[in-house]
């Protein structure tokens, strides 16, 4: 890391539009800013004051844009150094260019996550925050974006932090009983265990039982669209969709790739799967298809399974289901009900007894708000902090915290306090991972690589 | 127009970013902005002062995003009314919350070009400077957004302004010598059409002379590359974009349609036109693709015409161009030069003896280095703001004040005060129209349409 040089980027989205904002970050942003922007003289004026003026080539004295532009001074900036953020003219000409009279100057093109990774280096914000950045920008709903907020205003971290400051002090306490140990007591041992438990199991149990609904927040119910050949799989999707995005044919097995497409509703996102059909006697393309149609079924949080109701004999679905979808939270549809009647309808309920079946038709859309209803009801019910959720990396260090902590309830209760003092500090290990303490420079080149440039 | 009430809009382009900024103008818009945002009360707060901050849902309190808002009160702002610029997360799910909350608390979405048309309505800048700000958005080039820029300084409405205060005063001494008809004289005839000369039609004459200049710096150098069936001209294409944009095959006539490329460099921008070839014995979709083909060429400011120097004999070429081409700027270029050996290159310049022949090869690239620097001469070299030229509306409407001043000359002549009067009152309308005083709404709202929403 650089910390002394001053980084460059565009920070708003490239493309014509009203304004666009290049941002500095750096010791010389001011300086550099200074020498391009006229008549208001950037170092002098007060910080967060946004100033009209105009952009000059400094070597030519030509005019290139009109624009705004605030000072913020570290150390109360986004990245903690001194920032400046230019608003100028949203043509990507104008800002190709003040992004090339910034770099003649003396700074460079930022890169990706590069403002954010200094905020975290000058203390402005912890790595669950950080990633709590990218979470906003790339969410998909108001509810994802709502949790993400929620996790950079620090709610999640606090939480982790108060669990790592109750170990900290029960390791103190056990240091301590090891320098006298004829302090450490069975009666103590007892004490000490239920403090744990309270103070850091609970806590950290009901942060990791988050993680699947912060999951859902993020990346959607993962909804697979699964059933026999020709039952009406892609119609299904398209009619959902309401748009015609996969080729329905008569023809079975049109479908071969999985293709994923995502749906945003009130409740949420869900990326709806459309899958080849599921058969018993597949020559070679198909079985391959059928393989990756098995891979979605698992990556499913829901499967929709579909059944071509005016079949009536479905038997052999009713076998598919259970051999395929163990396991699985499965709503049957009895797809093409308005050609079905009443008695073959009736006899896919009973082979499917004991199921949710409900009655579709893809075609004229009968009953579809009835399913977009039943697959709302996957969606977590979101009730402040808790919901965001550790991500997959904060997931991984907090279940090392965990172990640590239920290795420190063994040892206790047999008395291995020498043993039990190094789970805790295994365990607050963990914990400072989540919050990005003691984090090696390739785990953060890693996390921020996912950044874009300009963030 | 309805100009008390308050519009919003995204004013960043749209798309996951570091920052995208919600703008608000309007009476209420520090009140509806301040519904949403916490701790600062935006009300209290200087104008044009950054704050930092939280965006909530004021109906259910849920946190939004975190956000950097600054208040820029009327008349000060862009628009002249009070303006609010939320810069938040750049997630569209963010975005179009913040959107639809401001639209709860009363704001609405505003219209294309509303903003620069409220700036316009209340003084910030004349229609001119409205137009270069559309200019400014979609300059594609550092230079084009210069003279956009150097237009919305005001520059080139000055001039006219100018002009306009001269014709005034001219008007008032007729006017005068009206009521006077005694002092009217012969020698005074002279006085005045040297002043109108010297003061508005001669500055008049270089501001429309300046027309093709700005629309090079606008829209580009058109050039046509024209030829006969498969002299390469596709292949001339691609070698100048740097990439395979066309089909290329042995077969002559694989072109059909004309294909329009934008080509970047550092004088400017070209954009580039391969057309379908030229011949004599075409059959009725040859004929089709051949009228394309002149129309492209009628729209060129410049004509690579294309040959095969394998051939040699390109007597028919030599005719080809003088009939399509007439009044063009034409560069020949002998094609293929790598394998057509000196002799049948010596006689295709022969052919075109008096023609500037390039010997070039699409294949390996032979002279395209030195093609591009003849280019490049057809770029006007800018300087200041006169480069900027009037757009076609300004120019109409400039040319009408033209043909006035050169009226009221020839009336001035000839003693016919009372015309020349009303020569210089339509002189001065036309003025007037070009900075956007007495333009009907409609004529208003056609110019802002083509604006995008937000600016």
């Amino acid at each position: 890391m650089h910390e002394s040089d001053t980084i460059v980027a565009l920070a708003t989205a490239a493309g014509p539009a009203a304004i666009a904002t290049v941002r500095l970050s750096g010791s010389d942003s001011i300086t550099i800013a200074a020498r391009l922007f006229s008549p208001a003289s950037l170092s002098e004026i007060p910080s967060h004051r946004a100033v009209f003026g105009q952009i000059h080539d400094p070597e030519t004295g030509r005019l290139l844009d009109h624009a705004l532009c605030t000072v913020m001074r570290g150390p109360g900036s986004y990245t903690g150094e001194d920032v400046v953020e230019i608003s100028c003219h949203g043509s990507p000409a104008v800002t190709n260019e003040v992004l090339a009279l910034c770099c003649r100057q003396g700074a460079r093109i930022a890169l990706p996550g590069e403002f954010t990774r200094r905020a975290l280096e000058h203390g402005r914000m912890d790595l669950a925050q950080a990633e709590a950045v990218l979470d906003l920008i790339h969410a998909r709903t108001p509810l994802a974006a709502r949790a993400a907020a929620e996790k950079l205003s620090g709610g999640f971290s606090n939480e982790i932090e108060c669990i790592a400051e109750h170990l900290l002090s029960l390791l103190a306490k056990v240091e301590a009983g090891l320098d006298f140990p004829e302090d450490v007591e069975n009666a103590e041992s007892e004490t000490f265990c239920s403090a744990l438990e309270r103070q850091a199991a609970e806590p950290l149990a009901r942060i990791l039982s988050a993680y699947n609904d912060g999951e859902v927040l993020r990346s959607g119910v993962y909804v697979a669209i699964v059933g026999r050949p020709n039952a009406g799989k892609s119609s299904l999707l398209n009619a959902l969709l309401d748009r015609d995005r996969v080729l329905v044919t008569e023809e079975a097995g049109t479908t071969r790739d999985v293709v994923e497409e995502s749906l945003i509703t009130s409740g949420g996102l869900f990326v709806l799967a459309d899958t080849a059909g599921l058969s018993e006697n597949a020559a070679r393309l198909e079985l391959l298809s059928m393989e990756r149609s098995r891979q979605a079924l698992e990556k499913a949080r829901l499967v929709l399974f579909v059944v071509d109701g005016s079949r009536g004999s479905v038997e052999e679905e009713a076998q598919l289901l259970e051999a395929e979808c163990t396991g699985k939270e499965v709503l049957v549809l009895a797809n093409k009900a308005d050609i079905a009647g009443e008695e073959k309808l009736a006899c896919v309920e009973a082979a499917f007894s004991g199921r949710n079946v409900l009655r579709i038709s893809a075609l004229t859309g009968q009953n579809l708000s009835l399913l977009r209803r039943h697959m709302a009801a996957f969606f977590p019910t979101f009730s402040g902090s808790a919901s965001c959720g550790p991500n997959m990396r904060q997931k991984l260090s907090l279940e090392r915290a965990a172990a640590g902590i239920q290795a420190a309830l063994d040892n206790a209760r047999s008395q291995a306090w020498e043993l039990a003092a190094e789970d805790l500090r295994i365990s607050i290990a963990g914990l400072d991972e989540t919050l990005g303490r003691n984090v090696s420079e390739d785990v953060l080149d890693r996390i921020f690589s996912l950044f874009c440039i300009g963030k």
